[in-house]
């Protein structure tokens, strides 16, 4: 099956040209200043035209458009439920209309850490499993799951893929989704900064000399030693093998795959979750594996021709 | 359908003649003082025999026996899969085997707040719903959740089961199942001794005349103004409403049905996990309705009917 694909991320938008599990094409467009997405749609659509030129194409060989959005999604009604300080226009936008209208296909949406599983379970870390659990770990904390081969959805499409949202510190900050204490919250990207700011000691660390502290100056300075910085590490640690903790005794998987930017730290972060999976989690019938995800920035469009294929 | 029902619980096992919404007959078997499983079966024929003699009926009249048992249960295997400091011979036992055997009857085994959502579903709280969690609060916290009207199970029986065993407080008690921070560490009958002992300033509060503090008497002294009764109860009423948060945000429920012993509090619970929900949980669709369990002790047994027509 050929497809196109959209992954609307956090800063910018990929669309690929994919046929099966591989992409014959892509290229990215930046939107970090948009707002609006809206806005963002035409180019898609130039981009589209290229990549179907490139491989000497038309778009009508391809089966239908995949999107995947950072958002809350109905893939059943093709609409978003809710975004996230991101393309606030969504909800309001028919992409099927705007699909069969301008590029003359079917068009499926589907929450992008849902189609990053999809990507990896088809054609990545979690191939030949059909119990599966993914987090991905970046300004967000996603968290998603398969049961029986199957994403679980629920009545609202919202079971199976607020694994970042489950409470993690009941007594904890607010998060972006209204919720308390949630992951997120606590031990993503933009948490972080509001954490380190308010760490006790933080002006003696070297955190201090950074305007904005990431995932990778966190790391960075916790591997040269500094105090502020290892502590505030393993508490990252924590909180996330606390994730995968309350994923594996909510969704009963035999993988949990790690991606995101962060697992960049993967050597350090992989063998922490297993770890403590082995020591903290309850599964009598044997081991949760932790992978780190294969795909990287390719499993969301890697993700088109499973969703695009299910019954 | 007729069927016979066994609810085996922490202090007690209770037997009962079902037919369709209606318990015929039951009695309570005390079981405090049995380690094991095996010593309580012969009784339990005894039960069922004097339940059927009452109402003039014969064994032959059922269709099956339906087991609620408190632990992980493999349900298609009829296998109990692990338990929790009770009836720890329940592994080696081949209940299906036993009921053959003993009664002539086929058997199927459910973990036990699976049994009682599914009372709940088909004759109490939670009638004409099909999205459902139940959340038990008692020596222990069950979280259990039923989507598109079909209990969630997983493949090794876990999913959907174990929401009391989400980590709600990553930095705190170890938990019975081996885990950090699970609401049951935190907030449940067997642990609140633990968190009430270890209380700065409980030396001075009303608590510490008790040899052994339950829901009962932390509410009791909470109401006539202990400050560190207060504390703790809220502490508690928190953290079961961020279980709560937790089991919305993993199942997508429509209804949260909340049963168990600390639910004759319930006047004090629900108002309060119903405000905590309005503010902190993330449903775009609407709101998640909060109610209390209406069958108490004989949710599991008013659970027969519907597990044992599972397809």
């Amino acid at each position: 099956m050929k497809a196109l694909a959209i992954d609307f991320g956090g800063t910018h938008a990929t669309c690929g040209l994919v046929e099966d599990q591989t992409i014959l094409a892509h290229e990215t467009i930046d939107t970090d200043r948009a707002k609006s997405l809206r806005a963002v749609l035409p180019q898609v659509v130039d981009v589209f035209h290229r990549l179907a030129n490139t491989k000497g194409l038309s778009l009508k060989e391809c089966s239908a458009v995949a999107v995947g959005f950072a958002g809350l999604v109905d893939s059943r009604a093709g609409r978003v439920l809710a975004t996230n300080e991101k393309y606030e226009d969504a909800k309001e936008i028919d992409l099927v209309a705007w699909s069969t209208q301008t590029l003359g296909l079917p068009l499926r949406i589907e929450n992008d850490t849902r189609m990053a599983l999809l990507g990896e379970f088809y054609a990545g870390a979690a191939r030949g499993f059909t119990e599966i659990v993914m987090m991905t770990l970046g300004t967000g904390i996603g968290g998603v799951a398969m049961i029986d081969g199957k994403l679980l959805r629920g009545k609202h499409s919202q079971a199976g893929c607020l694994g970042g949202h489950f409470p993690v510190l009941f007594t904890g900050r607010k998060c972006n989704c209204g919720g308390i204490g949630c992951a997120e919250a606590e031990a993503a990207g933009w948490s972080l900064p509001l954490v380190v700011k308010d760490w006790p000691g933080v002006s003696q660390s070297a955190l201090s000399k950074y305007p904005h502290v990431g995932f990778k100056e966190l790391f960075e300075e916790a591997g040269r030693g500094d105090s502020v910085a290892v502590t505030i590490r393993d508490r990252c640690l924590n909180i996330w093998a606390a994730v995968a903790v309350g994923l594996i005794h909510a969704y009963d998987p035999e993988i949990v795959v790690m991606g995101g930017g962060v697992m960049q730290s993967a050597d350090l972060i992989i063998p922490y979750v297993e770890s403590y999976l082995r020591q903290y989690s309850w599964t009598p019938w044997g081991e949760v594996q932790v992978r780190v995800a294969e795909l990287g920035n390719n499993a969301a469009l890697l993700g088109a021709v499973p969703l695009l294929s299910e019954r």
